[in-house]
């Protein structure tokens, strides 16, 4: 936890616009998500935002939304591969089980501290994510290593505040497996960026 | 992360017959998962066992299943009140996700290499999670301070080989607030046991 803390402290005081995200993808109930929620958003303060996995339901998420300017971003349809053994997967009402997941998510909180993670590689169902939760951003990750569209990803799920982070990660940090990984891995950043850019 | 380590070889070092288990509610995919199955069951090679969240499927338990001897601990029906967001709520068939999760994840592994977390507020489910696995072991949690009965765990939950490791918690670590919590938390670890012993 030391090396996280550190980096996450290190970014915030070069770069304190930084919107810093824990990848973390908890999900425990609620006694052991009030710690995890004072040690990720409390203690280390620098941090914006936890991923939460809803399996366990809104125990995981609550303790997250205590505290002011911080975000629960839950997952609702991932990337992967094997999302569709269960994400997928209809339930009672021919709906998928990630759609459940933000219809009742989504009243937990509000816009204003709740997220959701929906894959790029499944950039189509961005159109329905977006007829469920119209005013939350979605963090979408995908594109790049994973091979997603940013430009599909843009088409159907931009909202009028953007309502979009779009998140590359291994495309990034796996750039280069040389002495000069971090010239290639700002190199992969700035070009995400501009194509960013260009579709805003 | 070192306080854990140090702990888990404390227990190995002291009482070497022990079955460690970190109960991390971990859930990522595959690249992830591979990390953490080497950082907790690899490395920390004390540990016997990771509890696992089923919600983004296969990719996140397959990585454990390639450590010898070292288990996968699958969350199916979980103690705590807000499972029923969506552990219990019914697929397409009528049957629980939770059902599911326990159909599908059963064929990923072995009984020799998963187990499935069913928690004893709901002893009376035993009945049909053995129908669906009668031959993996199961981790009961829920037992004290959540108020489960050790006696209709064990009724509706032992198969031939035992199939149940019983976990009480926050009844035994915060047995005690005071400088005497040690000797707190040992009497009613005995006490626990003791119980169980006379069940077996």
């Amino acid at each position: 936890m030391k090396a996280f803390a550190d980096t996450c402290k290190y970014i915030d005081s070069h770069y304190p616009e930084m919107f810093i995200i824990a990848d973390a993808k908890r999900g425990d109930i609620g006694n052991t998500s009030d710690l995890y929620a004072h040690a990720f958003v409390h203690k280390n303060s620098v941090i914006d935002a936890v991923t939460l996995s809803p399996y366990m339901g809104r125990d995981t998420v609550d303790p997250f939304l205590k505290y002011e300017d911080k975000w629960a971003i839950i997952l609702a349809l991932t990337s992967n591969k094997s999302a569709d053994d269960f994400e997928t997967q209809p339930m009672a009402d021919g709906r998928p089980l990630w759609k459940h997941v933000l219809e009742k998510a989504k009243t937990w909180g509000t816009p204003d501290n709740t997220m959701f993670v929906v894959g790029a590689t499944r950039a189509e169902t961005l159109k329905e994510v977006r007829e469920i939760v119209p005013d939350h951003f979605l963090l979408v990750p995908g594109v790049g290593a994973q091979g997603g569209s940013l430009e599909e990803v843009a088409r159907h799920g931009l909202n009028s505040q953007c309502g979009l982070l779009v998140n590359s990660s291994r495309a990034i940090i796996y750039a280069d497996p040389t002495e000069r990984f971090a010239e290639a891995a700002a190199e992969e950043a700035r070009k995400m960026a501009t194509q960013m850019s260009a579709l805003l």
